[in-house]
């Protein structure tokens, strides 16, 4: 179905796997518009609680595919980004249902964009994370503007940013960035533990959260007590509500369908 | 004077203790209500100058109480949220003197969001904070998605939110949640050294930070660089700015009286 | 040229000295217009690619003359924030040139405020940064209102700027507020590591990213991927991109010329 990506679905968890690599997974343009068809079906799919977004080989994604692009005379990076990526980071953002990164490898550039983006950053200790994009002279972008200084303080994502410095999964953790970090051998169970939680969980009342948050990056108290009124209302109705109060009641586990 | 909590004010400390330890200090309808009653009593009363919020018996506050609210057929999230949790929470973020959360024992749910709406949190580091409210299929409120990202960050806040999983004492200031953690036998000692303060300072000037702060966390550069201009303006015509050059010119301690 | 300064640009640094070394470098009326010229100037000038910002003698900056402002009795705060501070703050943060802080003593108050309007601040581990305001019953200004919630998070920032505590320069790294502390008798070295990579930098692409970060403290994830589209779109017409994917396809170092 997919010529530059794999996506797979087993026991409510989708797995989108980038899959070029002999580039490092480096994005083209068939990559970015397969990631953007991904997800909509991800979003669209009841059996899909849970995404994990991961790279074949040895890196997660390298980033702008460069050789690609500097074949293209006419190319733009407004039309680039307007297309390609930014469609992309909206489209991860909006999925109502939580992204684990599972960051097998390096993760450069727009693949670093790729990285914040996620929900949840598993990091194998090995690899790292870089905002190559200073080294040929551009900008961050595909939202690493907006996601760094919201994951590490204004003063470390300049550094970041400017200097493209190259963060390991144990630093990672310690500023925020990755949820955890995990020896490359380990990486698997690592992510297990979170897509067992996720794949179970009241994915209606998590999607909620991931857009309170979205919303609360640039909101007041507010407006944040007013959107929490109007999402829990939402939550208050669904299935998982009534059986997580229901399990609470009855001292049981619940069982949470989703909706 | 109140049922379900306890109000007391000595040399300008006033304790607001939650007062149903029998069922860990739930929220029924009316103890939000004397709560919003007793935070209009100490923003009014002058010899208030520092409020400690804390909890009787083995917990600080297990959030909603969700059996009186089954009772309740025609309980509206909406109604609850307007009525009791959202005023309470602006009354925090709005009382000009300083709000020091006593942790000693669980904040769950609504009770967590109490203790991060709190200026200053100290911990016992035996007890947890948890966003409770993902377990029984609900969206975290009270101003836990404003608070929860501005303090551990986008990725943290959306992994505690949505797993509702328990932050201790000590990881709780490694987070940045919290402002210090200590054993429970040295709880009220580490407590007092922030009163001791804040009943002394200039809680006047203090006042008018807590408002900054408030406005920095949705506001730009210019905006705040007006509103510091502003509150200064404010700051300096207080009998405490006076003392405090005074005293400073005449290398003594300042003696504030919170004007 | 300057008299409370020194300006010295070398091999594209321009070194701006607070000199009052006899007063802790504390900021009268005439030194804060003379840092407003000279910021204006290292804007202008293309061979300065990088700003360093440091004191002469002790310390950094002990802030406001309050011994100066003490013998002016028609000495309004509204006027001084207008006039010397808020545009000094202002200037800072849009110098499209990375401005290193070079923390060689106790920066206070004011002096605080431009240790946190810097893009990278170095600390010698010996010497503090403190909110002091408080201690004359004043509120932060000068900026510190919105950055230090952006560095520290809410609640820390909430306590730094009430209690007017000293934070050392380890403490100042493990909290997000410095990039990098060091034994004074390698601040030199330390600062020297940042210039380095400074002057040969893609200085256009930091400029950029620069008023990016500035823009993201309060912006929306849609206003973000449409500005780092305009920028991008600049960045990628410089010298300096052309010649970064050059190297980059010929597999040798960048030569970057900061435009």
């Amino acid at each position: 179905m997919y010529e530059f990506i794999k996506y797979d679905t087993q026991e409510g968890v989708t797995t989108i796997t980038l899959n070029r690599p002999e580039v490092y997974n480096a994005l083209n343009d068939e990559i970015t518009y397969e990631l953007q068809d991904a997800l909509k079906k991800a979003a669209k799919e009841d059996e899909t609680r849970v995404v994990v977004f991961t790279g074949e080989g040895k890196a997660f994604c390298s980033g702008q595919d460069l050789k690609a692009a500097v074949g293209d005379q006419k190319r733009s990076f407004s039309a680039s980004l307007e297309k390609r990526y930014n469609p992309l980071i909206s489209l991860m953002r909006n999925l109502p249902k939580p992204i684990i990164c599972r960051l097998n490898g390096v993760a450069a550039g727009a693949g670093c964009s790729l990285a914040l983006a996620s929900d949840i950053l598993v990091m194998a200790e090995e690899t790292f994370l870089v905002e190559v994009f200073v080294n040929i002279g551009l900008v961050m972008d595909s939202g690493s503007s907006y996601f760094l200084p919201r994951l590490v303080g204004s003063s470390k994502a300049f550094e970041l940013a400017t200097m493209g410095g190259r963060v390991y999964g144990k630093e990672a953790v310690e500023l925020g960035i990755a949820n955890k970090s995990t020896p490359m051998a380990e990486l698997d169970d690592a992510v297990k533990v979170y897509t067992d939680y996720y794949k179970n969980a009241p994915t209606k009342a998590i999607g909620l959260m991931k857009k309170m948050l979205n919303k609360s990056g640039n909101s007041d108290l507010k407006a944040m007590l007013e959107y929490e009124k109007y999402c829990q209302e939402i939550a208050g109705t669904s299935h998982d509500y009534k059986e997580g109060v229901d399990a609470f009641l009855e001292k049981r586990k619940a069982k949470f369908i989703g909706r």
